[in-house]
């Protein structure tokens, strides 16, 4: 971590999204959500990312989430506000709204479903960010986009000012060493792992914070990792990580094969979020299926052994 | 093929979508490209899918792109109309605007940047089957969704009525000819082929037509191949494969590593058409770059060859 | 398929490799198994390949099944021999022993374990066939080896005459014709799908013949398929495709993940060939199981209502 | 890290195995290459592995080179042998012949070119494991096998005493640290990370050392490292990661595209050792290229930068 003060930095966790019994938006469980990850001491919001199902909701939905999140926030922490679609032009128009409804900071992937290249992906980013006059951070994300963000054009993207950071979650530990390496003598360039079981190294390896989606769950367990952390007690930032690695176990609680991968790993969240009293429902977007009875207990175990509950 | 009429059968090209030097969708380059292909016999048109750069235009752009073909259309032969987004809420809302601009037949994915699965694919194209009252067809197009519909699943979707038929571009000749073999018990239940160079032994096993994207440049191949088929003469219809196989070369003649493989490919249809006086640009959608002079010249040279020019 | 006649062409199965039930080779059903193939009608054997379980068989093991295959063959047929090994020494040393011991033609795939590229492989595959004075066939099998051959290096090498061949089990249809295209200019150079269930598609885009796993359980079903083709009678091909492709469903009887994708396809050749009286047991090679009582009631209705048994 | 003494731990390098200019293997280079090795204080040698290019050898040369390693280490340290082949039967002789020329473990990973499941996977280990009576270490990496050892399998293999430790070259530092966190508690179960830029975060979490390619190039930078890490000076350790993966950076320096990734990395290291005077040719095993004069010379200017030479 450099030691020079950032707005963004820290524990910023991707705010999950809760719905009513009918599927709509809840409202109040969202806005309490939102106190809970402001009372864990958390030190910015990502709104409208993978773990908010940002790909499940309409426009309307999104807008809403959003307005919602900064209702609560009334400024506490920096809202990170992803644009997650496919391509250019559309990217284009979500990160505009985006920032009138008051993103402090934009988050954009590469195209998807598009076939593109290392080229395209450097106009693809340049363009997006000419056009909103608030910091673009990347997010590497391939095992959605199906496509690994080149570690060379990160840093030209940030050695040139086009973008603020990066928040990595390509599960590719060798590249993101060589991001931080590359990352060290670039002003204004912050790097983040999305890897909630990592943390530590990250850190250890120069990282400025994390986007943990187990962070809706547990924000003072990831706090206290990164007050260790920044405090120099790494054997303390590695017990912490190993407990948090424990909580993590909790998305792996659903049966083999009866949801997807994502409605498994959000659906923990969501579920864990209710046992603690935080939201109403594990209700999931469409077309995922909820976690069942026998799932929630086996995350209650997990839970009552973690001391969250 | 069966032998009973079917609304949808033949030769259903998948527009492209022409634009301006300025990068706005090109309305009368995109009139004259529709009667080019009516003229040319088609028997569908299959609009706002990938080869029209559906997922880089913006909802406005998707509009225009369906009004303008409806209008010379005129009702001359049934339009198919991709609803092409992540998931199943912003399918759905797409499906129904597109459903009330005048679209006769829905087309729509697996769902995209999520991670799903077979069991909420089903889910999901229930959802978008009722949610309009026009013929749904599934898109299997794994290399752009990365989620291979499975073979039981669509015979599933067939038996039960939910869905009209299947737009194969999923590159498994194997599932493929199991599919055919599965469908042929199935009435209504109609099997397309997006593979340009396969059309014949395609036809062979029982398809009941092709969405060519080379169909924009030789719509009358294309035609001629069909027709070969029907009648049984398939040495002909071989022949004619293998010279469109040839005209499909165009699509190679982009330097290596400059486009990527999405600009390439359309990019080298749009160039065809300008050759041919068809339209007047061969503008990508961003970020996608042009196909420049050289690569021009190459495509030249091929549709001479090949007598298109 | 070229009019000139070939040494290599027609009917080429992958001979199943029996084994006892204590594991070691059954010499007197491999015996049994030849001659069952060579009265069916085949125009050549393949020995040693995927379908013999060529990769989980022991130096002696291999030399036991090539020795076997040729004492009962007596020179009625070509023997094709694979030389399946991950790297260039390594397959040098296997054709040349396979030649030693009778082989008529090798049968090599790309490197792999090793992280290959083209120039590699072009390298790799004139390496090999400098070393033996026989024909080399390239076998492309990325499901296998995760490199897929490039049509263009695979010409070059036929134009060259460095090889004589190719036996495609890529999957990869548009590759595959754009491969058939570009052999019909180049004499001595035969193409031959490994795909069961497209064999009529493929020879009537010229490919000369067809290298099925399913050739071990209906040898004269699939020279039917080819004797139709070659008299131009291009529905009673696709007839008796549609009727081959029933009975490949044996390899779908398997219990979901019960055994791997190889143990199952293997093991339902096998287990058909036991209920058919030509070899002994389903034993599989170490560490695969062998299809179980259920499995085995499944493939006995599908040979049944097929006609085999 | 556990504090238990075991006989592996430690920074334990892949020894590269030298070749003269005609191709032959370079006994004296390989002898010279392993004192500067038992000289830079490793722990260990792992010997026949990715590195070694253990599949492009003959089994004679294979032979060659363990004979040659043990007789030059003497019993200094433990020698961990790969017995590096596709499936169980000929893993089986491979590793019964290693350790009768001497090793003191044997490394197998998964099955490759078979397409295999966790099922058999689990089979194949407990079969090689009873097959020698020395310990038996898996080696995930799923870049080469194309099949991911799952967690789950290698915890229970560990519990039940099959083998004694995993070398992870996974690249999945999720699923890296969740086997970290499982096998602490089960003596006699140590975990070795292969991935030579993030050894200081392994080892926070728990990891007993490395198997760094990297470590041919500069044993004494991560026995620097380890040292650091047994004494719990993170931040020392972390520097000298940092410094590490900049040496590391050699194995970028092969132009884009001319030899492969295979050969880019191990040529890379071959080429430092010959500039360092360790060994006399930087030639590959076929058909690699060796890296060129260009190549030579940016490598060079690396190794100044970072002090080796």
């Amino acid at each position: 971590m450099t030691t020079v003060a950032s707005r963004f930095q820290g524990v910023i966790p991707p705010v999950c999204t809760p719905r009513t019994a009918e599927g709509a938006i809840d409202v109040p469980s969202l806005e309490n959500l939102t106190r809970h990850l402001l009372e864990g001491g958390v030190t910015g919001l990502f709104v409208n990312g993978s773990s908010g199902e940002v790909t499940h909701m309409t426009n309307a939905e999104r807008d809403t989430v959003l307005t919602t999140i900064a209702g609560v926030n009334a400024g506490q922490v920096p809202l990170l506000v992803g644009a997650v679609e496919q391509t250019t032009n559309r990217v284009v128009e979500e990160a505009q709204r985006m920032v009138s409804l008051g993103a402090d900071g934009i988050v954009a992937t590469s195209q998807y479903y598009a076939i593109s290249n290392a080229e395209e992906t450097g106009r693809h980013i340049r363009t997006v960010a000419a056009s909103v006059d608030v910091p673009l951070f990347v997010y590497d994300v391939p095992v959605r986009t199906h496509f690994k963000m080149p570690t060379d054009l990160l840093l030209d993207l940030g050695r040139e000012g086009v973008i603020a950071g990066v928040k990595d979650s390509s599960g590719d530990d060798v590249s993101f060493r060589q991001l931080l390496i590359g990352a060290k003598d670039i002003p204004n360039f912050d790097i983040f792992t999305g890897h909630e079981v990592v943390v530590d190294g990250a850190l250890l390896g120069g990282a400025q914070g994390v986007v943990p989606g187990l962070g809706n769950v547990d924000p003072k367990g990831y706090r206290r990792l990164y007050d260790a952390a920044v405090a120099g007690d790494w054997a303390g930032a590695a017990a912490e990580q190993d407990r948090l690695a424990d909580v993590f176990n909790i998305v792996y609680t659903p049966k083999a094969g009866r949801v997807s991968g994502n409605a498994a790993g959000l659906g923990a969240f969501k579920t864990a979020l209710v046992l603690m009293g935080i939201i109403k429902t594990n209700v999931m977007s469409a077309p995922m299926l909820a976690l069942d009875e026998d799932e929630t207990a086996a995350i209650k175990v997990v839970l009552e052994r973690t001391g969250l509950i």
